[in-house]
């Protein structure tokens, strides 16, 4: 089989050196291009260390690009947009990254993102590539949105409840989430300073979260509010929702409802131990896989569920589910170049 | 003016080290014994590398103890209730940091901590050092309880809210706890393994943490819910809790009421800025300090209020706050010997 | 092809994590048995998190091992020796990762280990399994030793230097290490407890550490010493060489010797670049995968040398090297199961 | 007493956070102005977290600078020099933090910074403020200059050897140097960013390290090398030096050394035990402290002495020192306003 040929725009960024560690051992694929324009000119390894050894690419400008097989996009929010047509031209099959395409809406793209979207006819197009929950219409898609990392864990974490029909309206979801520092991207800044951030338990975005918009799409559910605080890892995202059933439920029942839900699903494990230190979902087992760890708890006394999702904000909550959904879309096997087993201790 | 002779039961512990560290520094006051009944006969600073210098005391063991004038219990939770008799025999003044005098009820304590107090009858006569709410009863106090440090975190957040009765009563607070390590104390576990524990975020207590009775006794309200979450951090407690409100209210007016509660406190800190790193309440600001900092923020959308508080878990959140209780049951300025500015950036 | 079969003693460990995580995707093999004593009976992702949906297997006690092809040995240093011929009359290939046949002489282990081998004449059938110094005699090993991670990185710093017979022979090589905490193992002790280990710097051995003696005899020279610093890390050792030329050496005559020494080798990189962050080795570029990253810089006004090698405990310095080794013996080609991109940032 | 009047250019820095933490507890001065260009008009907490309710001052810009008593300067290196004239007319006393006036020869200047110094009659004016070096010279000292890190570190861990002349001539002393973020101030840069330093291991000057001008300067040797690599700690640097003796020497001998050296000192600690997590100094233990932990092995079999030191870059490595030194310049006892001790654990 001749191996598809795919170019990653904006490349140089932690979320384009994700892309390029799974796409250079992906059977099907072979990459043909990748841009950055601060790094054009340069070895791939100068930027990824990781990838010394590993490809003997050079950066070149978004300029110097050729057509391609498969376009990954992974420019930061509100570069794509606007150039969407000239990378449509490139490419008959386009994954977009950022978070420019993953809103169907474009009322809600302009209340969340404060300015109208420029190509609105274009986010209809767009697939959201959360395969747990988009799998149908991803076979065959020929644009898909990346997806947001702490979405994602709130979304797989609130599935099946959702789906289940099992929340009470009224009452809105909560959901904590805690997220690593590569989730902010490769560009310091002050809050990334290791001085400042090593040891860190920061309040990030206590209200209105912008990835609030992609949770409550995904749950067509209105009632889900973020809280997002920034804490000392580089990989990884915990999102730990609270939710209020509409009538008392207990854990085997949820279990039967988690398991109806993910049981087929090859890359969400439930984790739900009565002890040992690995008895919930914790982002550190699933680092470098595209694994999304999965549990819950019930509160007896009140009812509260507390339903948990730790996952790599680099792969599963980016680039790992994005190759998931090019895989679901070219109709290759699911697991293409993603059966990486979590690097642990790390 | 004759110093005060103080003795400290189970002082090889972490939040024994604090007190020490607080204590060899206050001028009102002396050290007179110090035990471990592991350590015995070893000087303090081979378990205490930061006493090297400060300090020549030895441990000795509990049996031999001696009268002193204020007696500190820094034991494990459950040790020190089936010996109070013999504690209270040998200083007119209790401090126990243990979590065995914080509850008042009987019934609460059999609740949460899963059989009958040894002593009901002592629970009455301790006051719950937290001075921010418990002032006026710590004076002339002869048995002072120490906090819990998620505890305090959680009630200095919500006390302003629920003292101006602005929650909607139906609603419980959700309060999401981020901690770290040095909570658990000196013990190693598999959990604090450091391979294990660095770089986690881990789900420790989702559901029915002990802590919450504290924090609904301090509020005076059932509806309030803890989830604890363990992070990369060694000192350190951020509580975040979500409430709603009776009636939208706006963040002026919450300026109000947190101003007025906490405007004279020496020891609280509001936080909360338009923009910066420092915006809003993170332990990594208050590292060594009895400093309490605490925030809030407003969904505008929803009404949701979140109400932040970070602290040092074993200065306000343990020895610090048994400190500043001391000296005001004493009749001390309140801040004698907790005057310390944190330790930024560490 | 039929697989070989291969079962791990000692699985629960750092290292049988490790070997796992390798031997579960190396298609040439499959995993027969796994022991644990304290864990018999548990599923292995109880254990190992990261394997949780990787694998079903349970572990099973030593005494219930059965013959295979290939039998792994992941037991504390100490245990192998005195089970060594009940080990091989299990399997016709070993493969032992303890420390216990690492050296050639039976005076040298005596001298280091502090008694006396308790099989002398098993030492000199192992082969000590590092590829990029034995190769040649791992071709067809039946014994193979797994390598110090410490004492790979000094030995693969250096080789090129040493094998040139650059160095004066008069002055011993001084290696400064700085290890991550996975290297200890995983049972928790007072240094590894998160409290003590966070943030630390932590001389371990400045002298006499006992892969001193692994060291020198790779190198076929007593003038080496080593010096072993603890670090805020899980994974990775940084080996710093100083070394002493006969006569002035200029860097571009460096980089002709490590080119002719180590540009074939699959899994040595040269990291040596004139600016840039990953200018030099860094453990943190290799995680997870079984890269060495070796460079070097000369100080013009002393001519001191140094040498640098940075890997991954875990994989180069433990399972990555086994598993390689293992290739080699068995004929397969060398990379098989091991060309594993590195995680990163992590 | 009155107070004396200090003002602080360039206080917004780590250095100047530290300063200010000291100076707002020490009872003889008070600080008059701090200058910040890029934060004039704001005040301090918002850049300095920890200092919010410890100080209600202002960032002015050095033109308005008014005459003081005292004034510190904690500018980056390379922008004091051009500027010390008029600095010397706004106060009798000048405590210059920068590399500027380190070295006393223009030639060194010269070599080690690349470029002649602009104003080479006033080094020597300037004592290296390390009263354990320079004790005599500080007293009634009007122009001190800070002291390097690294270089403290290295000093103290050699000086008792070079001082009882124990050090063979013709072997160099290598000086591994592991380093703490803080060390490099507050602007963010590419190898600050939190998920490239988070866990790194990173060779940052194997060789010709700047600080090395200071510590042959202190020391009176030229035989002395550094090595400088960056670990993943915010505060603290620990140096390994290997030396070798003329004639090898015994340990209780290198007791007697150390002890005749710095038994008298208030801020060194000997630290060396046979056994136990803290039996050598690591920088863990003194931070937030002006301590100096200071601790030897000998290596029986080759006679290689290993001096190491353990300090907190920004206190007995920065802003501890230059106090401690002003306290002697002033005739104030040496340890006013640095009595404290260390947060243990941090």
């Amino acid at each position: 089989m001749e191996r598809v040929r795919i170019s990653i725009v904006g490349a140089s960024g932690y979320v384009g050196g994700e892309l390029l560690r799974l796409l250079l051992r992906h059977p099907y694929v072979e990459i043909a291009q990748v841009t950055s324009e601060s790094h054009a000119g340069e070895p791939v390894h100068r930027v990824h260390p990781h990838l010394r050894k590993a490809t003997g690419l050079t950066f070149c400008r978004m300029a110097d690009l050729k057509p391609c097989d498969v376009l990954f996009i992974a420019l930061p929010h509100g570069q794509v947009a606007p150039r969407i047509e000239a990378f449509a031209a490139l490419a008959p099959v386009l994954v977009d990254l950022s978070a420019d395409f993953r809103l169907r809406r474009p009322e809600d793209y302009a209340r969340w993102y404060g300015h109208p979207h420029p190509h609105p006819e274009w986010l209809s197009r767009f697939v959201y590539g959360l395969p747990e929950r988009y799998r149908a219409e991803l076979r065959g898609a020929r644009a898909i949105s990346g997806v947001g990392c702490n979405a994602t864990a709130a979304i797989l974490a609130l599935w099946p409840l959702v789906q289940a029909d099992l929340l009470d309206p009224e009452r809105p979801v909560i959901v904590d989430i805690q997220a690593a520092s590569s989730e902010a991207g490769r560009e310091p800044n002050p809050g990334s300073h290791h001085p400042e951030r090593h040891g860190a338990i920061r309040p990030y975005a206590p209200v209105q979260h912008r990835h609030t918009a992609e949770v409550r799409q995904a749950l067509g559910r209105e009632g889900v509010v973020l809280s997002l605080t920034a804490v000392d890892a580089v990989r990884g995202v915990l999102a730990i929702a609270h939710a209020w059933p509409r009538d008392r439920i207990a854990e085997p029942e949820l279990w039967r409802i988690y398991r109806a839900a993910y049981g087929e699903e090859p890359f969400i494990r439930l984790v739900k131990d009565r002890q040992g230190v690995h008895r919930l979902p914790d982002p550190k087992a699933v680092v470098g896989s595209n694994f999304a760890d999965v549990g819950f708890a019930v509160e007896e006394e009140t009812g509260r569920i507390v339903a948990l999702c730790a996952l790599d904000n680099l792969m599963k909550g980016a680039a790992g589910s994005a190759v998931q959904s090019l895989n679901i879309a070219m109709g290759w096997p699911e697991t293409t170049g993603l059966d990486l087993i979590p690097v642990y201790p790390a």
